[in-house]
């Protein structure tokens, strides 16, 4: 199931798309003007503490909705809502895995490091696909694209073992990791450079678990204005999203709607010769397979 | 006015300490049965978007409880609640500023840094005083204590000037920011070392800002089995807490209930020769002039 988070009348809500059409199921409105089941989660982070029941659970609404007299009374064209990250708000900052492609460490200008490197994004960070977003020239020369693989996790987890590590995840979707190159130099910890608002656009869509069958199979493609920059592939990882949940949570206690952003492959703007930063006018897709194409423009 | 958080009957509810009295004012029982006012916070994150009406809110309800039939109703005594942080749980990660003391500079090996460096805890690091702490024996064998001042945002902000700073401060605790030492050097970036569950042990009150008419006055003292460790000033602080806010604000929004550690003076276990870590059966105690004093024990 792909799903979207919308705001539509100042009312936050998600919901799949409708298949073949330009619109998204409002999961919210169905459940309160048919009463289908019993209870329905007020939020997607709410939802996802029910693992995939909550699919289930949003199915059963779409198909009661599909039944009922006027279908159309609950859907949503995308003409009429404001785009959301699909997890609008994260209750932990975004945990962000640094150096995970070896040829991007070396573009930085070092070797991979051996154990994971683990640094967080604020949640304030967070934008929606398509919003468009600020260069920052206020504090920063040197803004730079990160395309990413993003994983949901949709169960609360401490010491999770290798082989349910994906028990534990809820789906996927696509980031944009972006960095104040400048900030993060010169505040040596990577938060500030990395926490500028917008800086950390997701979407389009959740890509439930069960239709990505192999994470570490994905390409990942970023363009800034047409002009490929990134084409890594996740089988390039150093720590596979499995061995990350293992590690992380070895340490710190996962939680439903907690995203990791797994790291970039190489071909970012700091990477060329001479370095290319974002500039106002710029538009960067960053494309993963199965999941869709985040686009942002930057002005 | 000193207000603490706790849990009593399975409802997390906050209030001012009952003077002269071991026991708190349940602000959200008056309010519920008195109905006082017309409406009041359900949470004390909520309560502080509405900056000193809140103070003024839970004054007007503790009068109307000690006037009422059995102001006995209301109290809750410490030997009955469980103590939580103050800020029970935040909605970003702790914002934590390192190296802000230049001896503690000296004594982690280095030079201070000339511009801030700030990483984060996770919000599941949280914990109360009086809360026994496990010291990760399976993951760390140099767990670490640092004393420091906690800032509680109390009115979100950007670009907040310097003339304005304490605007932005609805008050201020006590925090551990306990470190594993070994995966703080590990992992580079600090996040994981920092974020073991339990490791930001803060309280035991959130004393609002006009109770501390200036926060670079106050001395802080660590003790490990009540022998002195720490013994600083916030005087000493390199970037005052008017400083962390403007820089803080220049990159990053600020919200009610963020919680910024302010670094931690010279005397940590790590700059002891030999290091001295924490072992099973150490008692930790911070304090905090105008505040309090902050105690955990680990096992």
């Amino acid at each position: 199931m792909k799903i979207l988070s919308f705001r539509y009348n100042d009312v936050v809500s998600f919901g799949p798309k409708v298949k073949k059409e330009e619109a998204v199921w409002d999961v919210l409105a169905i459940q309160e003007q048919l009463q289908v089941l019993p209870s329905f989660a007020k939020t997607i982070v709410e939802g996802m503490t029910f693992g995939f029941e909550f699919v289930e659970a949003a199915r059963k609404l779409v198909e009661a909705a599909e039944k009922s007299e006027n279908p159309a009374d609950f859907k949503r064209a995308f003409t009429e809502i404001e785009w959301l990250a699909p997890i609008p708000r994260t209750t932990k900052n975004i945990i962000c895995v640094g150096k995970n492609y070896s040829e991007h460490a070396k573009e930085m200008g070092g070797e991979a490091p051996q154990d994971i490197v683990v640094f967080t994004k604020a949640p304030t960070a967070i934008a929606a696909d398509e919003e468009t977003l600020s260069v920052h020239a206020d504090v920063t020369d040197s803004l730079d694209y990160e395309g990413e693989l993003a994983v949901v996790i949709g169960k609360k987890g401490k010491n999770i073992p290798k082989g349910l590590a994906f028990d534990y995840v809820f789906g996927y979707t696509i980031a944009n990791d972006i960095t104040a190159r400048n900030l993060q130099d010169k505040h040596k910890q990577y938060f500030l450079g990395k926490s500028l608002d917008g800086s950390c656009p997701m979407g389009p869509y959740l890509v439930t678990k069960d239709e990505i069958p192999d994470p570490q199979k994905l390409t990942v493609v970023t363009k800034v204005n047409d002009e490929v920059r990134q084409n890594g592939t996740t089988a390039q990882m150093m720590h596979t999203v499995e061995d990350l949940i293992v590690e992380i949570s070895s340490l710190v206690t996962l939680e439903p709607g907690d995203v990791i952003l797994t790291g970039t492959p190489a071909g970012v703007g700091k990477g060329m010769t001479p370095p290319q930063f974002l500039k106002a006018g710029d538009t960067v897709k960053v494309s993963i397979e199965g999941i869709g194409t985040l686009v942002n423009r930057f002005e």
